[in-house]
């Protein structure tokens, strides 16, 4: 007899009909003998709501106050599907964060878990009910509610499977698992039956938003396996989990990761003396936006070329800043660029192959593909290329790493 | 300085301009120097949405769960109110019933209040701020959410200000205070300034829906000062008290309160044996049906007449009820009657002035107004007439009892 912790997110019960098809499904699970606890967001669209009330009294809501009131969310959805179950013949108990007493740090609407009491939980279980906890929110130690912020739920599932040794957190989403890429890119990308937390969290920061990055770090430090499966139709999903075996069957890249969020700047002509890295994103920073990808090319004449990317939103804000740093420090030129994506392989197979970033390059050039940036992980090799190449990138990357799904049999 | 409690109701925090306007009132009485709890009802309507929720899974919801998502109206108006209050320097903080620690019984949906810690509020109230409580909840010993029950909110006002030892307890609703009788019926009906409990009690009960009757034992109970005040109007309002001053200038009636729900249902000739009533009145109440008045005439024959009232809504099963027991019992027939109104004077005066019921029977009679029931206790003489002459009654009443407001001069 296994104990599994379940997630659904907001649409998965957006609605009573969806409400009653989770109960439907809990019960199920309830039937083949496995204890379940059940963790839920807010109706989706319901949490928005809520924060607009808020905003029509003030633009900047009181912190403290705003997570009273979000936090009435989750509390609907738990009580919704415990009588849902008990309406079903399943014995079921509801509580929120509070409830429970799933302790945080004191940093509204964006708190950290410390601690979790799993005295209720236990005995529930133990008197065999199904117990129904409220995702993203939790109490202080002065007993003022928090929230974990959005997507917090998953963190909630981790958290709770962690300190309940759960046998599995199953994440229950709109897609049927973790995909080797996008499938409306790539229409042979497969599903993955397992891949790493690493390559996860690789994938998940890249822009494949199937699950909160936070929950996939805290389920790798906790070793809590992570299990990602569709909420209405049935099937394994992907496990996320250690890197037990290194088998030699192990694909070198388990998948590709992609994203147009992002604008590079150039500055060019920089005089090159110690700290001028610092200089020049010295004052990005101070700005407060975040910088992903940096390059700086090899110096030539004493003079270098930094580039980085930054996302879009913040493109026009970045440029004011560089062309002021650059005046001070005597650059040549600021260049920008919006039309520009990034693609990246992932897996943890490349720590034990050569020349995968090579096999790479050779894929996009046979596509006559530039490539305008590259950084590389231990894990990962990410490019910048010309937005309009994207797709062209991902399918022959996808075919190169041989990631396409066998074609099917003509009928 | 005055330590004084006040509750909202739903209307009074129906949107959010409502809920800014209740923050101005507020902000106004907190600059006057007094220390301030306020208690907040769910926004109009809101608590019906989420037992409609609640119904859509489960004609009969549980409980408890029930509980848990009701529970979620007051919270999200008391940190709106309270973001409301700090958008005007006003320092302020939300408190659920959980958080204050409102300690009630396990009968959810319906529950009492057994404790209330003040420590949180008491030391808030010593920093400066204004303490928003969530009306109508509480939290029982085992930490399961529970609530009041409908207009429960005035009890945990009234509660709150027995546990503080409020000055006040003020309730503000949409009238400006508690009249000698409905205004509709007669404009010369005069707001009351001062009340006894006793008298509230009676008045409240006969259908003057201004305030919730357990608030107002409540209240005399613990002796807390209750005052009924127009949400968005200035005024005194009506204070309800004990009865400490035995003045000349007392009137003898308060008030006059009528209602129009009930209906008679007479069995007659009934042998008269011991033990009759009970037999009559014994499977009416197996039934769940609530009597009212109830009038038995003096023997004749050795057969008696029988006549008790019930709210309209349960005529037909109460006739179906008595028709059974009159075969049972060998009575002569039953017949009922709908068509009937209830009005009744109220108050302490009666009890040191003799002639009080004389003087209202003469009153009616001058207006040909037969009486089918009389009922009377200490402070109150009920009559039941004919319906089509309750508006008559209760204005011949009015001006009888000297309740009329002086005319206004023609201008």
């Amino acid at each position: 007899m296994a104990l599994i912790v379940q997630k659904f997110g907001g649409t998965s019960v957006g609605s009573i009909e969806r409400i009653e098809q989770v109960a439907d499904k809990v019960k199920k699970f309830r039937e083949s003998g496995d204890d379940l606890v059940v963790v839920l967001s807010a109706m989706s669209g319901e949490t928005n709501r809520l924060i607009d009330l808020a905003k029509q009294i003030s633009d900047k809501p009181e912190p403290r106050e705003l997570d009273v009131i979000v936090s009435t969310g989750e509390q609907v959805t738990i009580a919704l599907l415990a009588m849902a179950l008990m309406k079903r013949g399943v014995e079921a108990v509801s509580y929120t964060g509070n409830q429970v007493r799933i302790l945080t740090d004191s940093a509204h609407n964006k708190a950290r878990i410390l601690q979790i009491d799993d005295q209720k939980i236990r005995a529930d279980l133990k008197a065999g009910r199904v117990v129904v906890v409220a995702g993203f929110q939790g109490v202080d130690e002065q007993g003022n509610i928090t929230t974990l912020g959005r997507g917090g739920s998953d963190t909630t599932g981790v958290a709770l499977a962690a300190a309940l040794k759960a046998d599995e957190c199953q994440i229950y989403t709109d897609v049927d698992g973790v995909y080797t890429t996008d499938p409306r890119v790539v229409p042979q990308a497969q599903r993955l039956e397992k891949i790493t937390f690493e390559e996860m969290l690789e994938m998940a920061s890249l822009g494949s938003k199937v699950l909160q990055i936070r929950s996939v770090e805290f389920a790798g430090k906790y070793n809590v396996p992570l299990r990602v499966l569709h909420s209405f139709k049935e099937g394994p999903g992907t496990l996320i989990t250690i890197d037990e075996e290194e088998s030699m069957e192990q694909p070198i890249i388990s998948g590709i990761a992609f994203n147009r969020d992002e604008a590079k700047l150039t500055i060019r002509g920089v005089p090159d003396t110690p700290g001028v890295a610092f200089k020049i994103l010295g004052p990005i920073s101070a700005s407060n936006i975040e910088v992903d990808m940096i390059v700086q090319n090899v110096s030539h004449d004493n003079t270098t070329d930094f580039t980085f990317t930054v996302h879009r939103n913040e493109y026009e804000k970045a440029l004011s800043v560089l062309e002021n740093t650059a005046r001070e420090i005597g650059a040549r030129e600021v260049i920008g660029d919006t039309k520009i994506a990034k693609v990246s392989i992932v897996g943890v197979g490349m720590r034990s192959h050569a020349g995968v970033a090579s096999r790479m390059f050779e894929a996009l050039a046979k596509e006559s593909i530039n490539i305008q940036m590259i950084s590389t992980s231990e894990i990962k090799v990410s490019v910048v290329i010309e937005e309009k190449y994207l797709e062209l990138a991902v399918r022959a990357l996808h075919t190169a790493f041989e990631l396409d799904a066998p074609a099917r049999q003509s009928e």
